[in-house]
Order: C-alpha cells, then sequence, then structure tokens
C-alpha cells in the first residue's frame, strides 16, 4: 500500500473496523453522525459515468421558533487537470472548463446553491517549476476573463454561486499577478474577489515567486444564501507535506469561529516536462507530488463530513442549516467569552520590532 | 461498546486494521511515524503494579552543525479522583498528592524534566454542582498552599520542573479565586503563574461561577530545559461535550506556531452527593459525564503521539529535541509569512463596540 495508492481513511476504517467499535471511531475522529444527503439517481449515475466520488452529508440543527431553518447546499469540487502540462495553455483551459462544467451541472442536480473549485482550478499547480513560461499565461482577469465569463454562465444557468479560484492578472497595476477567489452571484455578477493573504513558502510551492500578499483584507460577501457562516478554503496542497495537518486546520477554524468550513484540495500527480530541484539536495524530477484530494466540509460543533476520495475526482455535497452557527455559538460563547481585546493589544505589541517578550526566569 | 467502554482509538485500529493500511491510517492521523521511546523496565513494571497506563515517545529532529540536539522529556500524567467526592477536603488532596506523587516517582525512573498534571488536580472537577461548598476549600496559595509545598518537595527530589494546575486562593486581593498553573523550577523555587485567560461558559462546566478571567497575560516561563518552545494545556473535559475537538485544537497550535504542545485530560467519571441540574431541560443528575484522558503531545511538524488511554490513569513520557521548533519555523515560515501585522490591525478594529464590518452585498 503506498501514499498515491490508498483511497480514504475511511474506506479503510468501513472495510476493517466491525460496526460497534466503528461508531465510536467515528465519533471521536468526525464528531456527531451526519445523515447521508438523500441524492437523485440521475446525479449517481452521471458521477459513475464521469467517473467522480459523489458523496452527500446533512449537517442538521435544532428548530427554533422564531426563524425558519436557513438551508444552504454548497458543492464542494476537486479534480485532477485533463490534459498534460505541455498541452497547449487554452487546450488546457477549455479542459478544465468541461470537466469541471460537467461536475457543476451534477451539482445542480444535486441542488447546489454555491459551488467552489480547488485553488488555482484552470492551471496544473506549476508554481514548483519556478518557471514563468508557460504558466503566466493562466493568469486571467478576475472581472472579464475567459473564465469568470465561464463562471456567469454556470452561475446564471444553475442559479448557483460560485467560487472560482484562479490566477489573476491585475491590468490597473501594470499587469501584476494574485491568487484570487472570484466570487460570481447567483444572478451572474461578480460580487468581488479575495486575494491570498498568506503566502506560503514553504517546500516546492515556490508561489512567492508568482505573486504577493493579498490586499483585499478579509472582505464577507453576503449571497442570496448567507451571510458570514462559511468559509471556503481553495487548496493545493501534497501528501507527504501536509497530509497529517489537512484534518485539522480548516476545522479548528470552525470550532475557533462558529461557522462552516470547506476545506478543497486537488487531487492527482501533475507531470512536468522540464525537470526540477527541490531544494532538498535531492534530484531533480518531473512531479510535485500527489495532490490528495480529501475535501470535506467542517461544521462549528466539531463534527466533519468525511473526505472525497484522495485519488479520485469529486464531488462533495453538504447540505447545511446555517442556524447551527448561532446555536453553537450560544452554546459555547467564544465571541463572548474570548478574550480578543487582550489578544488584539497583545498581537499589537508583538508585531513591533522592538517588542520585548514577557520571559519568566529563574 | 459505550462511550465509556472504549479504551482508545489506537487500540481499535491495532486490533483490526492490517499493517499496511494501519501505517497509511497513523501517517493521516497522526502524522510522521514516532520512535518508540526506550523506557526502564522498573518503570514499567511500577505501572503495571500502580495500575496505570504507560507510554513513551520520541520526537526527532535533525542533528545541525552549530548547536547541539535539545533534548527534553515530559510528562504529563491524567489521574482520577481517589477518594469520592464528599469525603474531607484533606483527605481528598492527601490522597490525590500520594497518588500523583508515586506517578512522579515513576516520571523520574523514565528521565521526565518537566511534568504537568491535569487541571485543578488536587480536587473533582466541581463546578458542575455549583455549590460552593466545599470545593472553595480546594482553594489554596499559589506561592505557598499545601500542593505547592508539595511540588517543591518533588521538583527537589527529582530535579524536575512541575507544572502545577490548581484552583488559586489570592489572598492579597480579598481572597478571590483563579484558576492557576503554578510553574516550580527543578530547583524547587516558585517561577511564576499564568491564570487560565479565556473562562469558558459552556454546558455543566460553571466555572466563571467560581473564578474570572485570568489578569496574568501570556508568560513564558524560561526554564533551566526550555524556552517559549512547549506549551501546556492542563484540561478538564467530558466525552459528549468535546471529544472530537480534543485530537484538534492542541495540534492545530503546535502547527500554527511552530512549536509543541501537550494537551492533559482528567479522567474517569466524578459523582457528587447532591444531584444538580444541567440547564438542558433534562433530569437531575449526580455526575459530570465522562473524563476522557487521551492525554497527548503534538509537535510542530503535524506529527503526534498517540493518546493515553480514555478510560485509566496513565503517564505520557515524549522526549523532543527543541530544535525541532526551529527546523520546521524554517521550513513552513509562518512566523515570516503569516500577516500579522494586519491581523492585529483587523483585531483591533474589530473588538470595537462600533465596528463595521466589511460586508460585499449585490
Amino acid at each position: 500500500m503506498s501514499e498515491k495508492d490508498f483511497e480514504s481513511l475511511e474506506k479503510i476504517l468501513e472495510t476493517y473496523v466491525p460496526e460497534a467499535e466503528r461508531r465510536e471511531v467515528r465519533r471521536v475522529l468526525f464528531g456527531k453522525e451526519l445523515k447521508k444527503l438523500d441524492l437523485p439517481q440521475s446525479a449517481i449515475d452521471a458521477a459513475v459515468e464521469q467517473d467522480f466520488d459523489l458523496k452527500g452529508y446533512v449537517f442538521e440543527s435544532s428548530p427554533e421558533q422564531l426563524r425558519l431553518p436557513r438551508t444552504v447546499r454548497v458543492g464542494l469540487i476537486q479534480n485532477k487537470i485533463v490534459l498534460p502540462t505541455d498541452a497547449p495553455v487554452l487546450e488546457q483551459i477549455i479542459a478544465l472548463h468541461k470537466r469541471v462544467g460537467e461536475m457543476v451541472e451534477v451539482a445542480a442536480m444535486c441542488g447546489v446553491n454555491i459551488v467552489c473549485f480547488q485553488e488555482a482550478w484552470t492551471m496544473p499547480f506549476a508554481f514548483c517549476t519556478r518557471e514563468r513560461e508557460p504558466w503566466t499565461e493562466f493568469a486571467e482577469s478576475a472581472e472579464d476573463g475567459l473564465t469568470t465569463r465561464f463562471c456567469i454562465q454556470l452561475a446564471k444557468k444553475y442559479n448557483m454561486v460560485v467560487v472560482s479560484p484562479i490566477l489573476e492578472r491585475d491590468e490597473i497595476h501594470g499587469g501584476t499577478l494574485w491568487n484570487t477567489a472570484v466570487v460570481v452571484s447567483n444572478n451572474g455578477n461578480v460580487l468581488g474577489k479575495s486575494r491570498k493573504n498568506h503566502i506560503p513558502r514553504v517546500g516546492d510551492f515556490n508561489e512567492s515567486t508568482y505573486y504577493m500578499e493579498g490586499n483585499t483584507g478579509h472582505p464577507v460577501f453576503q449571497t442570496h444564501v448567507n451571510g458570514a457562516e462559511i468559509i471556503f478554503n481553495p487548496s493545493a496542497t501534497v501528501g507527504l507535506l501536509s497530509e497529517p495537518m489537512w484534518p485539522i486546520e480548516a476545522r479548528n477554524a470552525a470550532i475557533a469561529n462558529h461557522c462552516f468550513t470547506c476545506a478543497i484540495n486537488r487531487v492527482g500527480t501533475e507531470y512536468f516536462k522540464n525537470e526540477f530541484t527541490s531544494g532538498d539536495g535531492k534530484k531533480a524530477h518531473n512531479d510535485f507530488g500527489h495532490f490528495y484530494g480529501s475535501s470535506y466540509v467542517a461544521a462549528p460543533d466539531g463534527s466533519r463530513s468525511p473526505g472525497l476520495s484522495r485519488t479520485r475526482d469529486g464531488l462533495l455535497v453538504a447540505e447545511m442549516d446555517l442556524n447551527l452557527n448561532r446555536q453553537v455559538a450560544d452554546k459555547w460563547n467564544f465571541k463572548m467569552t474570548g478574550r480578543y481585546e487582550m489578544y488584539a493589544e497583545e498581537l499589537k505589541k508583538a508585531v513591533q520590532h522592538d517588542f520585548k517578550p514577557n520571559i519568566v526566569k529563574e
């Protein structure tokens, strides 16, 4: 069993651990048991036909007297690249539009209200190569590039909010590049964009070679279905670097902030024509490692959905009642009891260049 | 299989999942495989004799040219209360001193340099009762109370730093109460104390009925073995409330801050003579639920030790080379790449009563 082979943690548990024990394992690992979402047969058939993993779960909440349930269905799409990385740029983009467009159609069959794609979804995650050409040619205008126009069509056709993370070319500022999630409303308007703030400088990612730290702050997009209650985290990360961190970080954010988080990772291994080194003393090679998919949704109550496949394209549909956010907030009260004023004050001091830490010595 | 019965996630995986698959499951759940620590036979025998779970692991790092390894062994102790909760206060305290003192002796056999006990370790976690008497009688001076004097003896005898989380009685400020971790150096000096900052107001904890938010900030205690590289989190939390969050939160903190975290939870079910209600519409009862132990150590590279037992007293010995902290920091660079100035600025704005959030609408 190699890192690239195994389908998912969930599958291994299901195969080997007896039901009574598995129930306890699932409770500890995933939180409260989620109801499976009843997906239409047409969607199930389409997923088999088109060879992708399709899963659906429901995050329920308690009935309230003064508010109706505020039910939202989100769709998380993870996918391999379609063409080899040395195919012509436009063909690669069109092929990804086609593949993901078909998966969005299945999401529509499943009643999805908001769909989010993986980070830099229109291209291979080529930053490992440190080459400029042809990768910067994948960059597009967030407002009216080819991909945004494609997403506007999808949004209108399916009455669906689309979160589309692309490599952005910012012509207004001298053609600079950003790692940007474009938010298209269900009416097909570009609602705005959020540029990645914290650019990792780790391993073969080399993202900071291509684009800078985002300057859009932390905007909240209020669509027809939600306020600031769902955080989408489109990602691209590989097994040997980060897999044990994957189940931790997005889920911690959901718990700490009383909200839903959707973590989406690309899937598959991407080969590049020119070999590159990794600054680790090892030989040059042609791939970045295995993107392990495993996209999932985490809820404010500490529960989470099982992950999508580690090896296959997938669509995860999660129905959630956003009322759960306030219900959990009213239970745990982090927003009231957390020492945010103290944290703000201490963090403000700590970022000063002449900060003196509070160290107690004997 | 009930919530109180099952011994641990690790045990279930070991029992049912074949080795090849288990290796992958462990990698995803726990990160890189840890070497087992070679513990002396006398310690292993003592743990069997005294009926507690004893585990030992090593977090290794790479050799460096200019620094020697900075190897530290920490000990995490989780334990049930010893006497019934209606035994005389002093007898309960003395019985806990005896039990934990014996476990510290085993920690000493294992070469532990820093030991940390569970939250409010000298008493039952009685705050669920909302009664004052006799529970406030368990409060002691952090500087020279019975328990601190006991810890000073242990520290000197075993040349060990002792982190002793107690209910503190602060006579200087009118006898107020705090939830306080007292740090005793290996020379037996009270190095200082850290009062719990964020007091949960959730479920049956009712902690805020007894003590206030801490006013000691976030001091760092530089002992003979470390600077600010290990965070101890002595806790007391029950299964149905928080168990799925337990593997997430401390581990996320280790990853996000490039340091080691030690999460310690008490174990067992504590019965109180007077029944109490839980504000959940259910009938009055005499226990708070099952404290699920499962104490563990998390490392900055995303790895973690297996947990101690969910049902038995336990000592977890972890040997760690603190050089790993800077090695991981140099790999991920969060302290440089994180947008801390932006976060400080935004958090400062966000805590204002008249804060206007940045919401984008159609």
